[in-house]
């Protein structure tokens, strides 16, 4: 049986959660599914913004520091992350970018396995994780000695062994959507004496995450995907407690010090996750985030992540569906695995060409989503259940059946590549 | 001949300079001489920033990394801070902040040296130098294997010798508003054999500063001090081109990779100064920082930072002179040179006792300065001639007079010590 514009029209009409889609602000027209490279604007963000531009800082100046709250809000909404991504009170920060936490908390976990077991100098990761991320493991291994061993996800966990220190994985694939099983991994991992790092970009606020609960050593993410807090909003970092106070990081700047505004010249680690901050954060990118983490926790009281992760599956079992029944013929596809425990927030196409140009014919239609080049190219659809419908997601269908059908991304405006996409 | 409130107001009306104020937003009733620690509100900020929350980020969406240049932000305003400290174009990144950008370079500074010179393995700095420099300089020593050698500003430069892989200096200390000779001190390095990296966090926007004049090695600085770009404003690094190609430094995100969407998983550092780039960048702080930065080059047409700096040391004489005329017998004493070649743009003044007190019953009485704890404990006050004019100065002093002559700062509510000050 076929599904049809109706259909989604009363499966909206029935979502609890669809009253949620009126904290943000969206353009006319627009169908937004690229929530996972940049959350959309929070209707609450315009004011609160101008209230940090206007009040703390034009009239409250160096005294906000005090008045405003600046100096707890790496920690206050590093606890507002953790609360979406199963981390205990004290045990997150919010701060600079997720490829600057990655490095603090590799840094972390290499120096724990020099400690513990000198031996262990691998750091194993999966060949198609996030490019940066590798960039830093490559940086560190090449600081420190180490091997750097990539290898594909159906070879982990075989793959980690008595030589390795540290398995540093991303969650939720960004490429395909495919989501580990992050109990499991971090299981087999610890049985074989390697620590876990992961990376979850493109899972806080979009999947269920236990972190306490899988037993995970570290983690980092993202603001500005899943969280909606802006442009190259601060990212997260978290630890263990078990590990939080025991070593340290070399990025050891003032507001990690124990003792901040002593301006003593020697450093001494703050206790717990302070440890994990570095450098001043940018306020005013961080009070926009603080109105993305509002998004998410406003859906607490309709379920938290765990409703969110309902309508999530349902919007990428729809799109998958809608997808094969009305788009077939045209050399779509999937990327994304079927299975529920395996799959992200996102829904992943491929075909084998026009791949790039066939997005810019969706983006010039309203509907953004985004290409990501390699073999095969992506046709990448991130679906937010907080403002993504049903009935966006049928005419998402249509409009790619449509471009499809029509020939429409043959046309030369689609096939010229810009530097960023 | 004593100064007189009248002489003050007739300075003000011939100042050159004075139009600039109307360019920052500054709170009723406030004298502001900390834009030392975080510059005023440009008055072009608030619209600025909300037409990047509403437009760029709300309507834009993930299309402003093009059409908004966000992709452009770091190079095109690190350019227009290196063109106020002497920097060729291309040379300079707007970036991350002040400690985590001296790890970057400080990391490409020892590297170079151990290539080149691997028997050097002493970082030299200065005992007084700001408590954040040094705690990166102790983390990339331990890191390494490497001394930190800390001496006091008089030691200098006999203290840099054949094993000084680097000199780590800040330009203007944060606690006394002393300066050094940039090129003198980078000369005798060189003549030394040693690389020189220099803080300008109390530089940039302050006093005159041609790092190519002087030959200088690496450079860092602040966005949010005297650059007014607001609450932990994206800092800047800079390398001299014989340099910037040569190495390599940790922190190696994305923004750093030769081609950055290409999404290759092994790491190429793209060419010049970009290889300092790392991970995505807060935009909404880099969009503010450029209004910092136009309240700068506003100057340019009055004769930029030669005529800044000529009405700042007119502005830190006037306030020496008047608080030797006017509060006399009252325990000050003077931290900074009074020799111009030695000054930045604060004048700091010490007492035994009670300079706690002193600076909380000033900002009480709306005068804003800060308190630095040591041996001598400092009232420090930053003279940003952008907006503080004469009479501001006149008034800052006989505030002060009037809470020493009347035993004001023995209140109590003046001797509670905040987390912040």
């Amino acid at each position: 049986m076929t599904t049809t514009l109706q259909d989604c029209r009363a499966l909206d009409a029935r979502d609890p959660l669809r009253p949620l889609r009126d904290l943000f602000t969206l353009p006319e027209g627009v169908i937004y599914l690229d929530g996972n490279s940049l959350g959309p604007l929070p209707r609450a963000a315009p004011e609160r913004v101008a209230k940090a531009v206007r009040e703390e800082w034009g009239q409250g100046l160096i005294r906000s520091w005090n008045t405003a709250g600046w100096y707890e809000l790496p920690r206050r909404l590093g606890d507002r992350i953790g609360a979406l991504v199963g981390a205990g009170a004290g045990e997150t920060v919010a701060t600079d970018s997720t490829s600057i936490n990655l490095f603090k908390v590799l840094s972390a976990a290499l120096s724990i396995t020099a400690a513990d077991a000198p031996s262990r100098r691998v750091i194993v990761s999966e060949r198609s994780n996030f490019p940066t991320d590798l960039y830093i493991a490559e940086g560190l291994c090449r600081e420190r000695g180490l091997e750097l061993r990539l290898v594909d996800a159906e070879e982990l966990p075989a793959a980690v062994d008595e030589r390795t220190a540290v398995l540093m994985l991303t969650h939720v694939n960004y490429r395909t959507g495919a989501m580990h099983d992050m109990a499991a991994v971090t299981r087999a991992a610890h049985a074989a004496g390697a620590l876990v790092v992961w990376d979850l970009a493109h899972s806080a606020g979009a999947v269920e995450v236990d972190l306490r609960g899988a037993d995970a050593d570290f983690a980092i993410g993202c603001g500005y995907k899943y969280l909606n807090g802006g442009p190259g909003a601060p990212a997260f970092a978290w630890v263990h407690p078990r590990h939080a106070d025991r070593f340290w990081q070399p990025l050891s700047g003032w507001w990690s010090h124990a003792a901040p505004f002593a301006f003593t010249h020697d450093y001494q680690p703050a206790a717990g996750i302070a440890r994990y901050l570095c450098g001043t954060q940018p306020i005013l990118s961080m009070t926009a985030l603080e109105c993305g983490l509002d998004t998410l926790h406003a859906a607490d009281r309709f379920g938290g992540m765990q409703a969110l992760r309902r309508k999530s599956l349902a919007l990428t079992d729809l799109f998958i569906a809608l997808v094969e029944e009305r788009c077939a013929g045209h050399g779509l596809g999937l990327a994304t695995p079927r299975e529920h425990a395996r799959r992200g927030s996102q829904v992943c196409l491929t075909r084998d060409t026009g791949a790039y140009a066939i997005v810019q014919a969706l983006i010039a239609r309203g509907v953004i989503g985004d290409f990501r080049a390699g073999r095969p190219d992506i046709l990448r659809f991130g679906f937010t259940p907080l403002y993504v419908g049903f009935e966006d997601t049928w005419h998402a269908v249509e409009h790619l059946r449509q471009v499809l059908a029509e020939e429409e991304w043959q046309r030369p405006e689609f096939n010229q590549q810009h530097a960023v996409t």
